[in-house]
């Protein structure tokens, strides 16, 4: 069992890594304040883990809240369940909301615990590895609009992170990529020998090696809760790990919720910010296919949907959330292993991006 | 023009008290950081004054959205009228939300504010009696839900609070009152001498008399700003300011959001309190009809709906936000201009007190 702690004063927590903490009671009781608990998950990860949390917090009156899984209900209506189901089951300020599953769960459940009689604890208890390594991480709650991803939300920071590894034993496949995306995204942002770590350990990390997903986890943990420390809310710095994500949420909305999954969006958006850095001429073109070569090792898409057009892409970045007064700023790679956040760059760099983006 | 402050750190704020100051531009543009703004109002204000606000601010990108009237709209469907304009003149997270109306316009925007693009800023331009006293100076944010009033929120606190006594000229006499009821409170709770000046100044007041208003808006948010300094987040005294709010929330409730004015509700609920503190012994009989006739005096109601039962009052307040481990915390007089928030009463009081409440 690892611990790493986000360094935010009064805000701050531990995030705590190893395999069979689900069972573990003293991984959650110091986290828990009152006696009542509310565990939201979604009726995919309920089936293979709801009963064994339970179990584990056996003493305390524990509610469940059991939510339709996947991006598309990230919505108002699917956290009325939560706010529902908490106040026929009284539950009062003292309450501590347990997310249990993947990103979904973790914003949802978080942005609940942020409004619920204004503001009530929540514990994190990710179970893909995309929300071990990202989203559980650093207190970004949040629920989508029709108009753009995350678009409601709050800064709201858990008592603790709880990452059981063994969940990942569960996870299909293709949820196995989409959490190596943002993996993939520390190395390109901040850490040049975790890429390079990442190039060598790949094909371990595919088959889920114990040791090097632990590895993989702790590292990204350690990279994530440093920039959140500098910058808790989103200020400057932290804005670069949104690498690829503009292009990313972009896609998702342009697909519809659900039909891409957001690692895979992420991925086709590094790809692209990668294309657009070289052309930028700020990083060579062979960093650029180095970065898009892991991507596809990692079994990610390198490019967007072929129907997308353009001005798909400029319509749908307009609204997000790093636009300031009327300008988008891009994250873009200034050096391999060195991100910025950026409203300084060529346009005609961006539009030949998102043109080459639609050829291929 | 008056200023007092909100002392919270880097989270203080000013609050400025005169009359015409909807028409000054100083006493906004400091606190509006980017170039967009967003006035939210409802469709009694709005013929009154939107377009007052909007000159003021010329040069601004100024949206504005125009809710229903009333508290039984201060709920999700309507606040997705703002995110709803915010994002269509894409909004940015420099945008500044402008809360131009009584309480109900403030809660909503200032939740609004703190969920949009997890946060933005956002002024008080408080146009009620009691949304100048009370609701608009110490962050609480929120929405109604149908199980219980202000269930969903958020402490956020906004960037300045302009009072503009002038509004109060076209404010119906029972929504005077209405704003009398948290004026009282504020001399029941913690400041006798307030309470004196109130009983002797009470027919000035009724009639708006503009010397007596602004000195009773002044002393009102100079009690309301400490006690918030003390205790951002009601993890203690804070609660003291919802004297008769307790029982006034079951009769909101109760009736359905709408019916009694909300300072309707606090007076007949803080004539409650104080009937209950006098059978606690802890005020005297004297007392509690003194604080009773002041409440009568400014036109407030001093008993709840013959039709509400003791019952349910019980199941109505057993989700207020006061409740902690099943145990419902009550705001009682200790002394006449000294509250108290305490699990430790006699319950046999506090069923007298619902019971005669249905026999008046």
């Amino acid at each position: 069992m690892q611990q790493l702690n986000v360094d935010l004063g009064d805000r701050s927590y531990p995030i705590i890594i190893g395999a069979g903490l689900l069972d573990r009671a003293d991984c959650f009781t110091p986290y828990i304040a009152g006696k009542q608990v509310c565990i939201v998950t979604d009726d995919t990860v309920a089936p293979l883990y709801l009963e064994r949390l339970r179990t584990t917090l056996t003493g305390l009156q524990v509610e469940s809240v059991v939510l339709p899984t996947g991006e598309a209900f990230k919505n108002w209506l699917t956290l009325q369940q939560i706010f529902d189901a908490l106040l026929s089951a009284r539950h009062d300020r003292r309450t501590t909301l347990i997310a249990l599953g993947g990103g979904v769960i973790g914003d949802m459940t978080g942005f609940a615990a942020a409004c619920y009689q204004r503001g009530v604890n929540f514990i994190q208890v990710p179970t893909t590895l995309l929300s071990q390594v990202d989203s559980s991480v650093g207190g970004k709650t949040g629920i989508n609009h029709p108009a753009g991803k995350n678009m409601l939300g709050a800064f709201y920071q858990p008592q603790a992170v709880v990452i059981d590894t063994d969940s990942l034993t569960t996870l299909p496949r293709r949820e196995v990529s989409a959490g190596l995306a943002e993996i993939i995204k520390y190395g390109l942002i901040r850490d040049l020998d975790f890429l390079a770590w990442l190039e060598q350990r790949m094909p371990a990390l595919l088959e889920l090696d114990a040791q090097a997903v632990t590895e993989a986890i702790s590292r990204s943990c350690r990279i994530k809760a440093a920039v959140v420390a500098e910058d808790e809310r989103e200020g400057g710095v932290r804005a670069i790990l949104n690498l690829g994500h503009t292009f990313g949420h972009a896609i998702e909305t342009h697909q519809g919720y659900g039909q891409w999954l957001h690692g895979e969006a992420v991925g086709a958006g590094m790809a692209m910010a990668l294309q657009m850095s070289a052309r930028q001429q700020w990083i060579t073109a062979a960093d650029a296919r180095r970065g898009i070569q892991l991507i596809a090792a990692a079994g990610l898409p390198t490019a967007p949907p072929a129907a997308m057009q353009p001005d798909d892409f400029i319509r749908l970045m307009a609204v997000d959330k790093k636009v300031l007064d009327g300008q988008l700023r891009l994250v873009l790679l200034q050096q391999l292993g060195h991100a910025v956040v950026t409203a300084d760059y060529d346009h005609a760099a961006l539009d030949a991006t998102l043109g080459q983006a639609n050829s291929q």
